[in-house]
């Protein structure tokens, strides 16, 4: 699996205050904490509150760039924030996450991840919101995948984002989201990937890292290719690693899960 | 799911001595230790040490019997074992534990379940083993479901047990099984139920309580119906429950855990 560490996001409090207070040293510890586990990419939000989403972004990144060469998954709905981050993330160095594939703008964001040779994640959105059934979110992948084929962007770039919602306030939803990700599979050859948000199955819920792990094995018996995550969780992170084994993508020894983090070090 | 305990086991050394000592406090403990956890039926084996199994398996079930009215799954080789087995754990109160479909005796087996109202495992094998692929188990799997209704067994009664290998010897099996489970489920309609003997899969492996959450985790996802468990591994149980709750079968609550345990006190 593809692990893109959460934790740089502004929805976190002692993010939010290290950017308002542009303090070097909390970002440097949640990037050298998820880099020490297990993470091929990270998440990067200014976060809802940001009064200056474009200078946060810039001094977020800069600051961020400074301990660690991953990937960047540059998380916002505006534009000019997503365009300084994918900039200061660095040629095939950045993830466009995320666009909404039927928006006026778009070709915007087409063309940014052309110049910056960016990987792009598309939500199953419309203008209209959250299609609830897998058949309508498959439609929106379909239509999505010939559209940005089309203008130029090779299929193994993108990742498919069918949104799952917390568990507590939309229970038919998992299942809708487990049968988008096996459908989306079969859209193309090469195929997509498919990528979760995974901690928001979960949004105030008790025992979320339980709800998350169970989901994140479900996800990837269906095929899900990628996640942002909590890369500290290891119980998160051992269950990843026994559900590939099962599914074969690792060779087996006694010592799996050791040995599948070695990769990481 | 349908939870069978699989601890009255003679493979367990406590088991095997205490049906050669005639020990009821061994069996009495592990029984009321299995029906306070979360047990469906119970599976008995005098395990492969017996060397009067079919009066050990006399002593087995009526002991047991003493102590809870679940339904036992008879879990043996040899037809008069199995037939003393099913005869006392009453009528409608055994499950043939279990048959391979081709083998020449099959007809005394269906006799016994029609006199007994049992239910049937029906293992994925021919006289010739284990087919390697899910095809070719899907395929015995398809042969015997015919056969049996063609017999007068009600396809609800039957299990199909595609047979899972430790991981550690034979990695490519996992995903096999995986696969079959969901094609058996749409061979009949109604639809025929699905099992598995969980803790094969983590024979001699390290960390066999994450291997086999995970596994049943991903057996689950794919349509699996019933599993042969440790039903006093809290961590899998409890898996479990979150995955039915992901796959909406248990209305959310966020005490969702005791809540669907609650229903076996």
């Amino acid at each position: 699996m593809y692990f893109i560490g959460e934790r740089i996001n502004g929805m976190f409090k002692d993010i939010a205050n290290a950017i308002a207070n542009k303090n070097e040293e909390v970002i440097k510890e949640i990037v050298l904490q998820q880099t020490s586990s297990i993470s091929d990419a990270l998440d990067i939000n200014v976060g809802p509150l940001s009064k200056n989403p474009v200078s946060d972004m810039e001094w977020l990144v800069k600051t961020v760039r400074k301990f660690t060469d991953l990937p960047l998954a540059i998380d916002t709905t505006k534009f000019e924030v997503m365009k300084v981050g994918i900039e200061l993330a660095g040629k095939g160095k950045g993830i466009i996450n995320s666009i909404i594939p039927d928006l006026p703008n778009v070709e915007q964001y087409l063309n940014l991840a052309k110049n910056y040779d960016s990987k792009i994640i598309v939500l199953t959105m419309t203008e209209n919101g959250l299609p609830k059934t897998a058949l309508e979110r498959i439609e929106v992948a379909a239509k999505a995948l010939t559209m940005l084929q089309e203008k130029g962007i090779s299929v193994e770039d993108i990742f498919i984002d069918s949104i799952i919602l917390p568990v507590n306030v939309a229970q038919d939803q998992p299942v809708e989201v487990l049968e988008t990700i096996s459908q989306v599979k079969m859209l193309s050859e090469p195929q997509c990937k498919t990528i979760l948000g995974l901690s928001n199955v979960s949004q105030r819920c008790p025992r979320r890292s339980l709800i998350n792990r169970t989901f994140l094995t479900m996800a990837l018996t269906k095929g899900l290719d990628a996640a942002i995550l909590d890369v500290n969780d290891k119980e998160l992170i051992d269950s990843v690693i026994t559900a590939e084994l099962l599914l074969n993508k690792q060779i087996y020894c006694d010592n799996f899960l050791e040995s599948y983090k070695k990769k990481y070090c």
